[in-house]
């Protein structure tokens, strides 16, 4: 292994970036802007989207396909859809490239201009209710519960791996609905299937809110997050559902013959999670030695490596071990067995740590001997020898108790960093020396909002969900204010 | 129901067309070419690359994700590859929209062009070999065992949804070998890999062979493919392995050093099977009543009508029912009940037929009392009274004869499709008025294969592997030949 990376007290974004390099997990590609998703960082998506995926469907959803392109047209016909996304996108124009006359490679055929410029998806609502349109007719076609993984596109400008890219993987649910308040528990739902998956699999905690106005999606009524604490103390927006009232209905002139014999728009929301949770679950959890999985979402849960001289020693760990292999593995436990002969087991410890392996063991010939094993834990660095007969329960076990130290930790240090502040110079101090969510009182206004935001790059991340009500004074303006929101400033 | 299906021996693919839309497996989108795969035809794909991936990582590989963009200038690396890819593919020219001075919506903005076009990938090994240039140092790097789930573009003028589409779904392989036996093996490997997940669960027998330099991949020395026949007689290429040699290494210059201290040029495969099986998996299987799916990849492989007047009769039927759900589902059966009580069950019973359910199960209150239920099997379409006992192990065996039925038919009607020729005149007799493949001697020219497609439509679709050797006289020229090749019309 290469030298140590950078601590994360001293330069945490450098930090970030070497983690993610080292640990396999993504690099930039020759596209500006676009990663590419290494096979370790992959398999951590396929994990996600597996749990995920499970979640959608016992909630009743079914997947289905979309097309990659969206007239440019579409765009426009969601007013504020079109202010949040139709700026800075990928746009085709044409449809064939052919040989330069002086040979010097090919070139776009101005023959093959499109009609109408077509945009990469930066998000499906319009393409999909533009569908929906024809799909509805009756009450009796409601609702329709669908969801999309699929890839988008938003062109940023300034793009750090897995937390913003130009190019992104996300699931996107769509659904529509008869009535406003079947919508708006959809919406609620799928925030509650977002949190489960943060604090089970992620082993994130999160805080439960809505969005300002200012910060709402372009063309929603209401926007549900999830919002999480980085160790940098910043804020992350984990995941969003979105109410959308009748906005895309009567964009794409969705209308329902109901049950009472009238005719109604159908109401909709839309939900989505991307591959930034990769960048969320890595910045909450991981040290200065490298990467740290939570059990649930590790591609590996448990290596295996050997300490051995000769191919005697090795055969004979490899039969030892192999016995505990499938018994870990007919509990649904992946377990690798690290045998390259190519690398000391001191170079495997350290690539093990560095990749968050949760559970490594290492076996060698006193370990045969004496019936043991040394187990070492990920999450605290801890080890113990232990006995390999009853290994696996121990194992399933410590898998467990890694998964709830590390929930455990990551809400010790979110709680800690939730301040309530009453003054403008306690919330400027609060955000700049101990960082993370500040509790304050807010006038309401988005004016307001945006003067804090352009002074300290603090935003309202939400205002939670049955937060209590508390009569206070906005702490810029001064003017009343019933309950507190949480400002951070966030990636 | 609406009325019947056009009949498949009257307009095949009149038949096709509305098949896919009755059994609500896709639609066109706005967006020309694109097509929306519908929730019921998605959950084939997603059993089909269920049943893919398995067998990907079974054999060592495992995923990962490279951009949507392809650098203009990378198509031209590879001289045949350009050729074959570059010519109609989405060029993405600028980043931003802004609003229309005159406020009609939304325009292209001439200040956001790119510098360098990017190419919608059409497939993605100019990108990964780019980057394999830097994963690739030392025959220790090798081999790279890499797969890739992803969308892609080409800009088809003639486009029938599933079986040709501007945008479709697929998985495209990349590996790296440090020897050119290891990178054949590689391919052939996953030849064996198509052909058991085309036989196995697509219950769709096939032909393994070798693609003459004509039908080549662009930038491949050897494209291996498996062909299947349709019921109209028509061939579909169902899945190709490409055997690239050292193309892309030297377009990219992805060199290695050898264990024996020298240095040398990568060898590699790509390999790649798209939502197009889905039309394939249609048109082998389905009757003139509409879907026939094979219970491998049903997305719903036993549906329970009940037969009730009233509550107390529905209540009473699904109780008894949800004992053999239970069972069947602890079978890895999936089982729908249909207790919708908008439709009448002879409604159900057509809408799961032509939905292509491989088992219908109904149970009206006589069975109740006789301790019996009716099975119908879609394939054949034969009905039977069971006993309630030991109905989950006479569904279980069922759905595996179903299976195995179609399969076994399927063969049939291919076998009694390969048609030995002698003469030209032969040749087109068959092609026209028998249909199916054409075993025939060719002189090995493209010229004369050309000529031949030109006249007759007719292409060679393989030479296969293991082919007999004997001598003959080539059907167009009379120049001589030492083994017969394939020819059909093909989709």
């Amino acid at each position: 292994m290469s030298k140590g990376l950078p601590k994360r007290s001293e330069d945490y974004s450098l930090w970030y970036n070497e983690l993610v390099k080292r640990a396999d997990l993504a690099e930039n590609s020759p596209v500006r802007g676009c990663m590419i998703i290494k096979p370790y960082g992959y398999a951590i998506w396929e994990k996600m989207q597996a749990a995920l995926d499970k979640l959608f469907k016992d909630t009743g959803h079914v997947n289905a396909y979309f097309p990659l392109f969206i007239p440019k047209s579409f765009l426009s016909k969601e007013a504020s859809h079109v202010e949040g996304f139709a700026k800075e996108c990928a746009v085709v124009t044409h449809y064939r490239l052919k040989n330069a006359e002086d040979g010097s490679g090919v070139i776009v055929d101005p023959e093959a201009k499109l009609e109408e410029e077509l945009i990469v998806r930066p998000t499906s609502e319009t393409v999909i209710w533009s569908t929906y349109k024809n799909w509805v007719q009756s009450y009796r076609d409601l609702p329709l519960l669908i969801n999309q993984w699929a890839n988008v596109v938003r062109w940023e400008m300034r793009t750090r791996l897995f937390l913003r890219t130009t190019e992104f993987l996300w699931q996107e649910g769509h659904t529509a609905h008869a009535t406003k308040l079947e919508a708006v528990a959809e919406a609620k739902q799928m925030l509650d299937v977002y949190t489960t998956f943060a604090e089970k699999f992620m082993a994130v905690p999160v805080i439960r809110g809505v969005k300002t106005p200012n910060e709402r999606f372009a063309g929603a009524e209401d926007t549900y997050c999830i919002e999480a604490l980085m160790q940098d103390g910043k804020a992350l927006q984990a995941g969003t559902s979105h109410f959308l009232g009748q906005n895309f209905a009567k964009a794409f002139d969705v209308k329902f013959a109901t049950k009472e014999g009238g005719l109604d728009f159908v109401w909709g929301t839309s939900w989505g999670v991307t591959t930034r949770l990769i960048g969320a679950l890595i910045m909450v959890h991981s040290d200065d030695e490298g990467l740290v999985l939570p059990p649930n979402l590790a591609p590996i849960q448990v290596v295996i490596v050997p300490i051995y001289k000769g191919e005697e020693q090795l055969n004979n760990i490899r039969e030892k071990m192999a016995v505990l292999r499938k018994e870990l593995l007919s509990r649904g436990i992946s377990v690798k067995f690290d045998d390259r002969d190519t690398q000391s087991p001191g170079w495997k410890f350290a690539e093990w740590e560095q990749k968050g392996v949760p559970v490594r063991i290492a076996v060698g010939p006193r370990d045969l001997e004496n019936g043991t094993m040394e187990v070492a834990r990920r999450d605290t660095k801890a080890k113990e020898s232990i006995k390999q007969e009853a290994a696996a329960d121990k194992i399933e076990a410590l898998l467990k108790e890694i998964q709830d130290n590390l929930y455990t930790k990551a809400l010790q240090f979110r709680d800690e960093h939730i301040t309530p502040v009453e003054t403008y110079e306690e919330f400027k101090d609060v955000l700049e020396n101990k960082t993370g969510f500040v509790a304050a009182h807010w006038d309401g206004t988005s004016e307001t909002e945006i003067k804090i935001k352009e002074e300290t790059k603090a935003t309202i991340r939400c205002i939670p969900l049955n937060n209590t009500q508390e009569e206070g004074r906005c702490i810029f303006t001064g003017k009343p204010s019933k309950q507190r929101v949480l400002f951070a400033k966030a990636y």
